[in-house]
């Protein structure tokens, strides 16, 4: 199923998709887990609703280099471990909102990431139990203002600009995590092209890894690396990111 | 004035310090920004209650190296622009709350750092302007497993483990942030004492620096950098991290 919340006049609701028709239900987590309470007399017609990022995470944990076409185009060692970064939940926006290109970086980058929605509180799971606690799968665009990477280090200011983490448009909750076309279109232009078979650390295996440290809550994001093709974006541009069984997410380009 | 959040008989409670007791408020964050809305009735015992986080942040924001005698300690230049990193809410505990030893690190050390709270939603303010969506201050110990940070190169992983942000006790409102002591005692022995007058950054600057990139909420901690002295801490020990206006936030460490 495809889950997703969106605004219809004003106000906030949870859904899923039926045809193509949208059938109101009470929360998304709690579908995510099983628990689907539908709003018997609500369906919504996609014309007349905006679609919202399909969560508010209380973090968003990325992995660096996961994709090992990725390693090979940047001639780099498959690394032992993943490295990890954070994203603030400011830098979230939806599906067909813009990206806000700041006036302090001259290259802003795409990123086409498979996102992990996390669906209960989880510390320390085993890589064999973490498909209990990933509540489903969305698209995440961890885009990234490559030369403020370049110069700080650190990578966290680079990839946090209010705008910066694109989110969506569903969550899809039947589909396998590592048999998944990924790719990324600049203004049509297919930029970005893999398979999330190529992932060098599954998405369990990255559930453990992250709740050994952190505690994982409902509605958390992992953004599970990029494939090879990233490149810079432009005021003007339209970029859309793809996951074969989730959809496209879609954004603007502008300047600040 | 000093304000902080507490637990009473199960129940979560914000107040202020009159004397040696505590007169419960409606909010902390309506508090800082001048609206104090006194429960008239009730008062507290620092005897029968338990010391909160100050606030819940949707982000803690903190500065690399923003001491002149720290980067002297480490023979670094003073850096052009801070550097940022987070650490993930779930990262936060109280005052007199455990910090825990992760199995993977031979290594964790103690910073010290002043926290700036946040009582306005903030985005592009100017240093000028930043005093007024400053709250007050707070303490913040960055713990760090040293060894991950090396291995990592991106702190992310090394700060974020669960239990390595304490936070309070109190958030005091009416002090000069660059005219404080700041010290850290491990076991009662002092290992870093500074004053934040020696800080590159002021706090006002950092805020318009951080808000250039990310919108601040109400809540959210800025982590204004460590003065000399971190150095590791071992299961048993009692850190006790003192800001001269603010008090002192004790913790102790016990293995995972």
């Amino acid at each position: 199923m495809k889950f997703l919340r969106f605004k219809d006049n004003g106000a906030i609701k949870s859904g899923y998709i039926a045809g193509d028709e949208i059938v109101e239900i009470e929360n998304i987590i709690d579908a995510l887990n099983g628990d689907l309470k539908i709003i018997e007399s609500q369906t919504y017609s996609f014309k007349n609703i905006e679609i919202l990022p399909p969560v508010s995470p209380s973090k968003i944990v990325c992995v660096g280099l996961n994709y090992r076409d990725h390693a090979a185009e940047l001639n780099m060692e498959i690394p032992e471990e993943p490295v990890l970064f954070l994203k603030p939940p400011s830098s979230v926006i939806g599906h067909e909102d813009t990206i806000v290109y700041p006036e302090i970086s001259k290259q802003v980058d795409y990123e086409v990431e498979l996102g992990v929605v996390i669906s209960k509180k989880a510390k320390n799971v085993n890589a064999s139990d973490a498909w209990d606690v990933i509540g489903g799968y969305t698209i995440v665009n961890d885009v990234t203002a490559r030369d403020i990477q370049r110069k700080d280090g650190q990578w966290t200011r680079a990839k946090s600009f209010d705008t910066f983490c694109p989110l969506g448009p569903f969550i899809e909750t039947e589909m396998d995590p590592h048999k998944q076309k990924i790719s990324l279109r600049l203004n049509g232009k297919t930029k970005q092209f893999s398979n999330t078979s190529k992932m060098i650390f599954k998405v369990n295996e990255l559930v453990e890894f992250i709740s050994s440290v952190m505690t994982l809550l409902p509605g958390d994001i992992i953004a599970t690396g990029t494939p090879p093709g990233v490149g810079p974006m432009k005021p003007g541009d339209i970029v859309e990111a793809e996951i074969e069984s989730i959809g496209i997410l879609r954004n603007y380009v502008k300047s600040q």
